[in-house]
C-alpha cells in the first residue's frame, strides 16, 4: 500500500526556511486583522454574552495520517472538532488559534494547505484564525483552540440537563467517520471503491452545518453534546450526568445505504460504526419541544435504569465501547 | 551529569492508567466550575470589553527539560509566557486551557504536579484552568491557550504605536532566563552554585507581577510587548512596526550582581544574556507619560534611523540575535 503523504509535492521544508516562513505561509492562507501582535484582540463582546472556549489536539499517526488525508482536510477536521464543542454548548464560534509542533523535514507547503483548510471552515462560521504558535518538535502535533460567544439569558447546553420524556435529537452523520477509517485501513486513500469516497471524506474532513447548536438552544433544547467518542459512549455520559436513561430508535439510526455497502465490502456489521464510532462530531441534544430544524429524532429520554443506561429499542446495544486514547 | 527527570518518583504511568486518570489528576490539582463539559463557559463579559487570546506550545527537550525543571515549574512557565502575552496587550488574564500530548511512559504524577504549578500561577491572576485535552503522542508537548479581557475604551497596546520622544520602560528581569539556561547546561540542576539558584529558577519558572500590563495601559503607555525572543530582537520589532528607533540606556540595563557572578562562573560576558536572551517575558513598553508603577525607564524612542534600529547609549549593541526555532 502506498503510504506516501498526499501532500508530498516536495518543496522547501520548515527546517530549511525556518519558523517565520511557516508562520507567513499560515497567515497568508488564513489572514486576520486580529493576528500579528502579542495576542489577538477580538471584536467587542456582545452585551450580556459569555465567552466559551475549548481545545483539541491532533497528533500525526494517531488522529490523522498524511497518506490518508490532505493537509486541507486535516485543517478542516481540526476546526470542525473544536467548533462542534462550541456549538454543543449552544454557542456561536467566533475565533480559532493554532499551535503546531513541526518536524524540520515537513514541507512549508503542508502548513499553507493546512491553513487553507482551516480558513475555508472558519469562514463558513464567519470566524477567523486569530493567532498561533509554531515550534520545532519531533512529531507533527496540531493544537487548535476555539473561542465562541454565548449570547442572551438562556442557559448553555450542558451534559446534565436531559430530563425524562424528552426527545433525543441529532444533527449530522452517525458512524461515517469510523466506516471511513475502516475503509482507509483496508484500501488506503487511492484505492477506496469509488462509490464510498464520500464515506472516507467524512472521516478525513467531517462537516457540520454551522449554527445548528445555536438553533437547538434557541428552540429550547436542554442538553447537548457532540458525538466525538461514539454515540453510545457520549449518550451514556449525558445519561449518567443527568440521572436518566436513553432509548434509541433503531429505525432512526439504522445504517444507510453507504454504510451498508461499506459493511459489505469490509465484511463488518455497520451497526458497530453507528453505535461505537467516534469523531463524527454529530450534535446530539435533548428537548421537550419540537425537533429543532436540521435535527432528526433518534430516541427518547427515560427514567434512570442502571446498566445499560443507553438502549436501542429497549434492548442492550449490540456494540458498545468507543474511542480510547491509550 | 545526572539527566534523570526531577519528577521521576516512579508511580503508575499514563499508559497504565489511561487518559481519564490523567484528566482527573489535572482537574483535581487545578479545579474549575467551568470545566467538564464540551466547552468551558466563562463568566459574563464586562460591558464594552474585548476578548484577548494567545497560545504557546512547549515541547520537551526544546522548551523544557525534565532533568532541569520540576513539573510545577513547567506549569508555571507555560502560564507566565501565555499570560505575559495577554498583559502585553494591556489586558487582564482570566482563563487558561491546556492540551497535552502524552507519551505512555510518563508518570501520571507528572501531570498532577504540572497542574499544581499551573493552578498556583493562574490563582495569582484570579484566573482558572477551564478546559483542556489529553492525547497520546510520542513526545511530551504542552499547549496552553490564555484568554484575557480588555475593558474600557483605551486602545490595546500594540507593537506599532511607539512614538518619537517616548520613554522605553520595563517591568521584570532581563537576561536572567538565558543566564539560568547557561548555568543548567554547565552544571545540571543539582550542582548549580548555591548563590545562583535564583537565576536558574528564573529560567525554569519565570515570574511577572500580575496586572502590570493593565497598569501600563491605564497610565497611557502606547505600545508594549513581552521580551520573549530577546531584548534587542523584540525592541527591533517594535521599532520596525512603529517606524522609529530605540536607544537603550546602558546603565539601566547593565547586568546586576547575579548575572555578573554567573558570567564569571561560566566565563561569559553577561551583556550577551541581557541583549539577546529570550524567555524572560519582561514587559517592555513605550509611554509619553510618567513611568508606570512597577516599571523602570530603560531607554528612549528616537527617529527612524536605518540599521541598527536599536542602539545602546547611541552605539550598535555588542550582541544581537535571539531565539530561533529551527
Amino acid at each position: 500500500m502506498n503510504t506516501q503523504p498526499l501532500d508530498d509535492a516536495g518543496g522547501p521544508t520548515a527546517g530549511e526556511l525556518g519558523e517565520h516562513a511557516v508562520i507567513e505561509a499560515i497567515v497568508a492562507a488564513a489572514p486576520s486583522s486580529s493576528n500579528g501582535d502579542d495576542a489577538a484582540v477580538l471584536t467587542h463582546a456582545a452585551p450580556n454574552s459569555q465567552v466559551v472556549a475549548t481545545t483539541d489536539m491532533l497528533v500525526e499517526g494517531r488522529h490523522f495520517r498524511r497518506d490518508w488525508s490532505t493537509p486541507e482536510e486535516v485543517g478542516k477536521k481540526a476546526i470542525v472538532q473544536n467548533f462542534a464543542d462550541i456549538e454543543a454548548m449552544g454557542a456561536r464560534a467566533v475565533a480559532a488559534l493554532l499551535a503546531v509542533s513541526v518536524p524540520a523535514e515537513t514541507p512549508v507547503s503542508f502548513f499553507e494547505r493546512l491553513a487553507a483548510g482551516i480558513e475555508s471552515r472558519v469562514a463558513e462560521y464567519s470566524a477567523e484564525l486569530v493567532g498561533g504558535d509554531v515550534v520545532s518538535g519531533d512529531q507533527l502535533v496540531i493544537s487548535v483552540t476555539a473561542i465562541g460567544s454565548l449570547g442572551g439569558n438562556l442557559p448553555s447546553l450542558r451534559l446534565d440537563r436531559a430530563r425524562v420524556g424528552q426527545r433525543v435529537v441529532a444533527h449530522g452523520k452517525i458512524g461515517w467517520s469510523a466506516a471511513g477509517m475502516a475503509l482507509l485501513e483496508r484500501f488506503g486513500r487511492e484505492n477506496v471503491p469509488e462509490d464510498l469516497t464520500e464515506v472516507v471524506a467524512a472521516h478525513c474532513a467531517p462537516y457540520l452545518t454551522p449554527g445548528r447548536g445555536v438553533v437547538a438552544r434557541a428552540t429550547g433544547a436542554t442538553s447537548m453534546t457532540d458525538s466525538s467518542d461514539g454515540l453510545v459512549v457520549d449518550l451514556t455520559t449525558i445519561a449518567a450526568r443527568s440521572g436518566v436513561s436513553v432509548d434509541l430508535f433503531a429505525e432512526a439510526i439504522a445504517p444507510g445505504p453507504e454504510l451498508v455497502r461499506a459493511g459489505e465490502v469490509l465484511g463488518v456489521d455497520p451497526w458497530q460504526w453507528v453505535l461505537t464510532g467516534g469523531e463524527d462530531h454529530t450534535l446530539v441534544a435533548t428537548t421537550a419541544n419540537d425537533v429543532p430544524s436540521g435535527f432528526r429524532e433518534i430516541g427518547r429520554v427515560g427514567k434512570q435504569s442502571g446498566d445499560p443506561a443507553v438502549t436501542v429499542d429497549g434492548a442492550a446495544p449490540h456494540y458498545h465501547g468507543g474511542w480510547v486514547s491509550f
